[in-house]
């Protein structure tokens, strides 16, 4: 039993019970939805609710991976990806549009380009007779706490295979780490792992920023930074790919980075360890070559299907399901 | 027992025993949503039927209205929210494109920017084998009959909790009421009123058109005309605030009008009568103060809510579903 | 029982025995939905099931067509319509984007200005441990196999009241036969008919593509190429307008051909045979005069109905619900 969660906003919200708890429902899920009377039944599940996905920032797999959590659980979906179609063309104020998406709806999923709108959204409707969760789907630069969670997951999960947990392994985040919200979410969580190492592995103008160096330093979490990728690879239990992020740059200057050091390459399969893995958040561009992707230990491609699975069981908890996915009767 | 309507496509189409039948529906689903086993029998009234939805003009609150109403149904929907992503780029008409719709759906929900584009459809639509209804979400300047409804509904059962019904009411609609198409609408309604007055509040050089003025002396619907908003306040039961509407400016013009004088501050709520409405058919800009949104006189985010449920009444309406909602079996 | 297809790329995939089976299936889905119970029914058989509408290319009817065909069958779907609302703004390839999808559903619908791109898909998923299937709906000029079905599916079923088959009839191909994709799958299809006859009419500019030329005559198909349109009226079965495909210009070069020859105007009604048909793959621009609407010959406005209920049975033959819906259970 863990605490309850009523909007999912930042990755510090979950401590390792909940984790736990996550991924017991999201193993369940996937197990029910393979015949089709199972997922029958889970689109039982909420089917009388409705969700908004409001995502004003571009986005495929957030937004699908979202979509489909909702439809497997029977919730009915409207979407707004394209702020340009809305009233905020009259020069309505966010506050006042996601106030109106909660007149309609249950569940409101937002991803948006500033940094902190999510929780500021939560405390307005916290304060409303109508009050709804919310689930970030990404913040600006700062918070992505459900990629974090699909994370955790394929990692435990992969590990899981050859007997262990996150305790005691290493995880080297590789490339733009000072930018990826992803590699903030995700370090965050580091601290529920006994003796998981961080390697934080970049050029140097993209090195990590000092409030997350801060973070790791208060809560005891071991990392190191080094700018050898090379170095690094053999000794990694787990390799997290990212792309330069240069929608974040403010005068182009991704362009005087060498960034192909921070390419995972064909070759490097063969210093990689027999049982390491390598993931990447997706979108790519050449961080990993697609030659690579045919490798057992590349994970990517797995890990953006746990990240459905995830969602559909976060979603799950939040609405009090665990039982009925858990336990569920005559499936 | 009221007179059928086909299609949705004026204001004027309503009368009093349609809109009590309609309301009586509408509270009563409310009433079964509240269970999960309600919420799910009233989306067995309608899943086998699917619905477009065609809103060629910008619109947050009324397109998420009519979706989520259509899936609280259990209608399947698709729609067109971008012109740029249809055909229209391959240079089809617009009575093309909604005769293509008539192919696929059973209801077409539409807004458009061009006064009387419904009524043309739907004549176009009536001459053809594949009739299916019409629902005009709003057409240019001229008719937003749906909005009407929700506008009712809401003066109706805020007043029915102070004892009464809009007869003998004074209805203040205030600010750009020449070209707010909901101001129109809701004044076409008010003759179905005893007594009922209007005060139109707005600078003098956005006064309501003609052809209102000379319609509500035909029908008998007492209304003044006045630039002073602060007077009218402490008299009205129903402050109906509206935005400039900008979007219809030939040269700008909205500019050079000073609207601060037409809107609610929160100083305004201490000569509001103690049990008067403020409304809001939104989204708003600044004619209302935020801080004014707590107090339990502001009922524009009701009024919001308001519209998906009458939404989902009048498409059951339509659809003739009366009584498999005022007398459901099993539920 | 004809072959069981998984991809559908290419008209050339389907053969005479899968068209009378895919026809049958259509047959007996319109007849099912044509009760509440029955169209309930339909909507069970992939209730669990997931489509991902993939549209690069601007379109209205195939995109509604399939959209519909997906609800008619219970299958939810999540849709791409607008690439800039998509992470290849970030610079994701197509391969990695699609490979995205499949990750999150059980089949692809997708169309795009790019020839080849559905096979070159397809070709990537089958080697991946998560094919799913995929359904060319449009790719650049060369296919639009789903259009070619529909369009047989018409000229049987208008054919069949007279007591026929394509067999031995004449089809006019009209317009811009050299880039119309349409114009191509379904010449592909005819050789799959006895002694049927193709009239292409055209300018000169735009005749029939070589490759085209050379595979009819290789398949034994009859055809002739004219630039006079009146005189090839009284003589076909059936008239296929087409659209001038300007899209498809390098240079403007549309601008200098004068289409008008080459359109249906009211008075050719007069010469066309009692009991043939005059179909357009739609939109149409000026190609077919209004005023031909009303003639019961002309049956673009079915044509265009039929292909949602083709694509409908076209998805339950390539999951193999073939006998759901031929032999239903207690519906």
């Amino acid at each position: 039993m863990t605490a309850e969660i009523y909007h999912v906003l930042r990755s510090d919200q979950f401590d390792r019970p909940f984790l736990n708890d996550l991924f017991d429902i999201t193993n369940k899920l996937r197990q029910i939805s393979r015949t089709k009377r199972g997922a029958d039944y889970l689109q039982t599940l909420m089917s009388n609710k409705r969700a908004m996905l409001y995502f004003t920032q571009p986005s495929t797999r957030t937004f699908l991976s979202f979509m489909n959590a909702c439809q497997i659980l029977g919730i009915k979906t409207s979407e707004i990806r394209d702020p340009h179609t809305s009233s905020e063309m009259k020069g309505e104020t966010v506050e006042d549009a996601i106030r109106t998406f909660s007149s309609y709806v249950d569940l409101i999923i937002m991803r948006s380009p500033r940094a902190g709108l999510a929780d500021r959204i939560a405390n307005l409707l916290d304060e409303t007779p109508r009050r709804v969760p919310i689930i970030n789907g990404g913040s600006g630069r700062d918070e992505h706490p459900t990629q974090a969670l699909l994370d955790i997951y394929t990692l435990r999960r992969s590990f899981g295979k050859t007997g262990g947990d996150i305790d005691n392994k290493k995880i080297a985040m590789v490339g733009d780490v000072q930018r990826g919200r992803t590699v903030r979410s995700l370090s965050h969580l580091m601290r529920h792992f006994e003796n998981a190492q961080i390697y934080f592995v970049s050029p140097d103008s993209l090195k990590i920023a000092d409030d997350l160096r801060e973070y790791l330093k208060n809560e005891g979490v071991e990392f190191h930074e080094t700018t050898n990728f090379e170095e690094v690879i053999p000794e990694a239990d787990a390799i997290y790919m990212t792309r330069i992020q240069d929608e974040h740059d403010t005068a182009g200057e991704s362009k005087h980075i060498d960034y192909s050091k921070y390419h995972f390459t064909h070759d490097h399969l063969k210093i990689l360890k027999k049982d390491a893995i390598i993931m990447h958040p997706l979108p790519r561009r050449q961080e990993i070559d697609v030659k690579v992707d045919a490798d057992p230990r590349a994970k990517y491609w797995r890990q953006e299907r746990n990240g459905m699975w995830t969602r559909v069981a976060l979603i799950a908890k939040m609405f009090n399901l665990h039982k009925d996915i858990t336990e569920p009767y005559g499936v």
